[in-house]
């Protein structure tokens, strides 16, 4: 592990789509030596005529970086980051920015690269892609999801969610790889079946032209992410099958409960479900929470640590920053003051 | 059927909720002459300390009026409508602002007042309610369906598509009530029910907690009119039952047939499942529209204005003006160039 300042960290981004690109930009503003590398010519040359540092080899762009971030579809995440383990010392912090979890840590750990490798996720994006649609601010206040497991070292852990949140702004929020699966199913997958479901339906229908015409702000909003490019939405589900199925069945069944008391305009069932989901969709726009500070040891015990950052992400909580001073870590973090309500 | 100049007609709202009120906000602000009215005695309070022309009750707020546009719950409509038809001349025009169509035709015909009853529906609004939440731009480029039938006199459609397009700003989309409600299923009731579904089924999980935590983009949008109030979202459902559970089933197919090709990995149908969503997407975003002008005699046979006019509106193009100029009515429309694209 590297004993800088997160400032001087020395980074490189591979894969600059719409999010490594926006990390690579936003370290760029910030003064930050970091570096990209993207497999697509088209990223190299849009880099070059913008004055981006970047390398026409992966070999290149991670040589002597102290922090590495994968970004790509989930399906090249293994190979691209077999290839950074072989070029970089063991030192240096790897992270990914993949919408799915579970599969790439265990990748890790059966390769042993646990101890230097911290699976990641920014909670952010857009319809759009590439390097050319990247955002230097697009983190801002968003979640980014670190994982943690039980017995890997915690020093990745600490030095990421320092750079995050200082550096791209966002909040970290530390979770295990099966539950942040289990938690994006709902989140951003489920959400992109509906809407893909839902303009694809209208695309199949009579009423095509008369939907389009009337289309207010119920429809746009509950399809802009069916504009997402296929593949991708595809690379992104594909991966999560397994939680995404096991959620969708409780969506598709909510749904039936609700056509069918419609079908028997049964209107106390409708409005007491409409108002489960009301109530949730409230608690979103309105979540109260309180500043807390925890200091271990840098060296002690890591099974407090642990325990102290799995329970913060599983109740909706996140932190803020992350300290180490001397011999001490301390982290500050939002905790929600009614976990349960 | 009156014959001033848009400007100068005398109009009132009943039902001053946010569509109602938004109508009544507008009008004012534009320098007409309109009073409202409404059941819940908190409006004609807001009314008064913010020097909205109201009136106590219904029969005088209507009184020698041109114009009355009736919001409210549609399950409150018929009685109001009757109740303007008694307190008001046979010359005055009214029109609704109802989600959904043919229930109120099919009542002003069996009546006898459809010479003078448009079925009117503005496609805007909002999660929130009431005239407190009332906006006088709310209507601003929206899409404002008048509804039109065989052998219905055109005298009111002309009055009030004049009256929209310039003093409320809107465009004029002509349809007949069926297909109106046909679309209105797919583009805003359908959407309600799966925001509803998904943030319900949240409401009920295990990860509740972890998904408000993590809740981005495509979240935040497909749950958004789960925040409305969900008395209004079931009034308007199950006056639109019948289209709604013809169509919901294309929609829970489509759902079905993801989930199916997810379950097998098969990334081809996957695809090629969210290609025809993506296209309907971008063709939401993208309308390329020609302005056409058509003239008619005002005295003529109607027949060739009513097909020219729900031709119009089943291709997806809507009127920006009506102009009665001597004997003859002008209309400026837009219409797709690609109508089938």
């Amino acid at each position: 592990m590297v004993d800088k300042h997160p400032a001087e960290l020395r980074v490189a981004v591979l894969g600059t789509g719409l999010i490594g690109g926006s990390v690579l930009l936003r370290l760029r503003q910030q003064g930050f030596d970091v570096a990209g590398w993207d497999p697509d010519p088209r990223a190299l040359s849009y880099a070059r005529t913008h004055d981006i540092a970047f390398f026409e080899h992966l070999a290149d762009a991670v040589a002597d970086r102290d922090v590495v971030f994968l970004g790509g579809p989930l399906s090249t995440l293994p190979d691209t980051l077999a290839e950074v383990v072989k070029h970089t010392d063991p030192t240096c912090v790897i992270t990914d920015v993949g919408s799915v979890k579970a599969p790439i840590a265990r990748y890790t750990r059966e390769n042993g690269w646990s101890h230097r490798f911290v699976p990641g996720h920014p909670m952010a994006g857009s319809e759009h892609s590439g390097l050319g649609s990247a955002n230097p601010v697009l983190f801002n206040d968003a979640a980014w999801v670190l994982c943690t497991e039980p017995d890997t070292p915690l020093e990745p852990f600490r030095l990421l969610t320092a750079l995050i949140t200082t550096a791209l702004q966002a909040r970290v929020v530390p979770l295990e790889p099966s539950p942040h699966d289990a938690v994006v199913a709902l989140s951003s997958h489920i959400p992109h079946l509906l809407a893909g479901s839902l303009a694809g339906s209208v695309a199949r229908s009579q009423v095509r032209q008369g939907v389009l015409s009337l289309a207010a702000g119920s429809f746009r909003d509950g399809t802009r992410v069916a504009g997402t490019p296929s593949a991708r939405t595809v690379d992104m589900l594909v991966h999560n099958r397994e939680a995404i199925t096991r959620s969708v069945t409780l969506v598709q069944r909510f749904l039936a409960e609700l056509v069918d008391a419609l079908e028997r305009t049964d209107v106390a069932a409708l409005t007491s479900a409409f108002e489960e989901g009301r109530g949730l969709r409230l608690a979103l726009g309105d979540p109260t929470t309180r500043t807390i500070t925890e200091r271990f040891p840098v060296e002690g015990d890591p099974a407090a640590e642990f325990d102290f950052l799995v329970r913060l992400g599983a109740e909706g909580g996140h932190l803020t920053s992350c300290v180490v001073e001397d011999s001490t870590v301390v982290y500050t973090a939002c905790r929600p003051t009614s976990p349960g309500g």
